[in-house]
């Protein structure tokens, strides 16, 4: 058996980049616990340097394939990359076929590449939470870019998204009229997008179309105005991908000079500080159940306190735990 | 202008099952603020008799038409019923064309339907907040089945629909395999499956489809393994309305029989509880933005706290609050 390895220690070998620390961080952090706790602190505080890519698009939109092009197209200017796979059907979580495996090419195994899947079920907001601690351990361990690789839909995925500094959207030639409907949410997020199999002869009306519903407005360009790029790619002919590659680096350049970097991760941290505000809510609402909390859900099982009159009395009892 | 209504006489009106005062209450819930809390509050006490039934499909699978053709049919059995729409495409969101009003039929207008319909953005959770409210003033008003049409996409309209007494995922023949894997979360909570435009020829297949998919535990039966009801309807030919109608009804016979329906309404009681927590806090935040939660909003700015410790801040100071 492994020793067992004291966290402090851990995240100083974590800060210095040693793949089997941050291998054995991330499983801790997804095993919880106040030591872990502690350590994510830790390591929250060193971190803060890593430009964080958010890559979305709907299963089928040939998201993998382009993250792997792009993953490629981005190490050789030097940078070391992370990536996590939050969507069960990427070739990076791990449970993919040989030929997914062969999609992922030049990336897979290189050194300077570091891969984590996450599982997409769970608690209560639980992947969004454990997707960023994850971006927060391989950032204090100097990834320059973590990529984070989603399937655009259900509200995890989208606050998972909402959480990068930059949010590249993949639309693909080819899906449905219906697939469009539920993807136009999250096109209003993005910052960059990109039209992937861009070797198909519908590839150009499917750019048109995506122009056709940002001119009228279904997708803001942000405070400053900035167009927003829509970039065709092949990853199949390997063309567009260095374009995008550009227009990622290129956004991160313009928000930092406009400020609105700074707006854009302080906004983050708040809506991380309130989603981990709710989780303490609904735990300790479960630990007190059959305790403090029971009057209050015999009360709301009568039906003679409203959900809202009994949510006032939850935050009475939550205050107590917190202070004690 | 109209003279202003004191809430406590509104509350009387809307349980006598007044038209007007229930539109206005519908109304002053929307618009918030202490009174309709209060007015809220003590309709909440009076309800609990209604059949809320959450009927949600994808667009374009045919539930408008399908829940006004199975309205007509309950109202047939005497009852008065409630239509509740969060799907912004549906005929009875009351932005619809001629052709879908023709196509609600002899819903609209009926002296014992009452449709409302929500808008679908704004604040977190305010959907599912303002359609629950919404649910409270129909059932303390008299109405005997609610429905709330729900696209199954979001969390929003997740939470809207496990809201609901009894669920019905409706299923369409002739939409792609991308839809079909989006829709795979929201097939778990279905209590009753229903299949539109089964004059298709395709439709025996989509249904051959959701059998297999049932059968692959991708949606499990209920704790007491109550098969599932796969429905095959034809809103056009007027068939299997009368079988969806029943299968509803009887879903409600069985959980009231087995027990089942006490514990799924304090399952919701407990999460609206917790939603409404949820509410209270981010609201809070922002009221003291300025304020008391200026030193968090510092420290976190400046990277010296986590999101998770800044959580736990964000607590202590909320509870003087509540308490005060």
């Amino acid at each position: 058996m492994e020793p067992r390895v004291p966290s402090l220690d851990l995240v100083e070998r974590v800060c210095a980049g040693e793949r089997r620390a941050i291998a054995r961080m991330l499983s801790r952090a997804e095993a919880g616990g106040p030591e872990a706790r502690e350590a994510l602190d830790r390591l929250y505080r060193r971190a803060g340097r890593a430009h964080v890519v958010g890559i979305t698009g709907v299963p089928g939109s040939g998201k993998s394939t382009l993250v792997a092009k792009l993953a490629a197209a981005v190490l050789k200017t030097g940078r070391k990359i992370g990536i996590i796979a939050v969507d069960p059907s990427s070739p990076f979580s791990g449970g993919s076929i040989l030929g997914d495996r062969i999609r992922m090419g030049e990336v897979a195994g290189h050194p300077s590449v570091f891969v984590r899947s996450m599982a997409t079920r769970g608690a209560l907001g639980g992947l969004a939470r454990g997707t960023l601690e994850a971006v927060d351990i391989l950032d204090a361990a100097g990834y320059d870019m973590i990529i984070i690789e989603t399937v655009g839909v259900g509200q995890d995925e989208v606050d998972v998204v909402r959480a990068a500094h930059t949010t590249v959207v993949v639309s693909a030639p080819g899906l449905g009229d219906d697939i469009q409907a539920i993807k136009a949410g999250i096109l209003e997020i993005a910052d960059v997008h990109a039209v992937s199999k861009g070797d198909r002869p519908e590839a150009d009306k499917t750019i048109s179309d995506l122009k056709g519903m940002l001119g009228l407005g279904l997708s803001l360009p942000g405070p400053s105005q900035r167009a927003l790029p829509v970039i065709k790619t092949s990853a199949f002919k390997d063309e567009g991908i260095a374009e995008l590659a550009h227009a990622i680096d290129a956004h991160r350049a313009h928000q930092l000079a406009s400020g609105e970097y700074g707006q854009r991760r302080q906004a983050i941290r708040e809506r991380r500080m309130l989603k981990a505000a709710e989780q303490i809510l609904h735990d300790e609402f479960e630990r007190h159940r059959q305790g403090r909390m029971a009057p209050v859900i015999a009360e709301l099982a009568a039906g003679r306190i409203s959900p809202q009159a009994a949510a006032r009395k939850l935050l009475l009892h939550i205050r107590t735990e917190v202070s004690g």
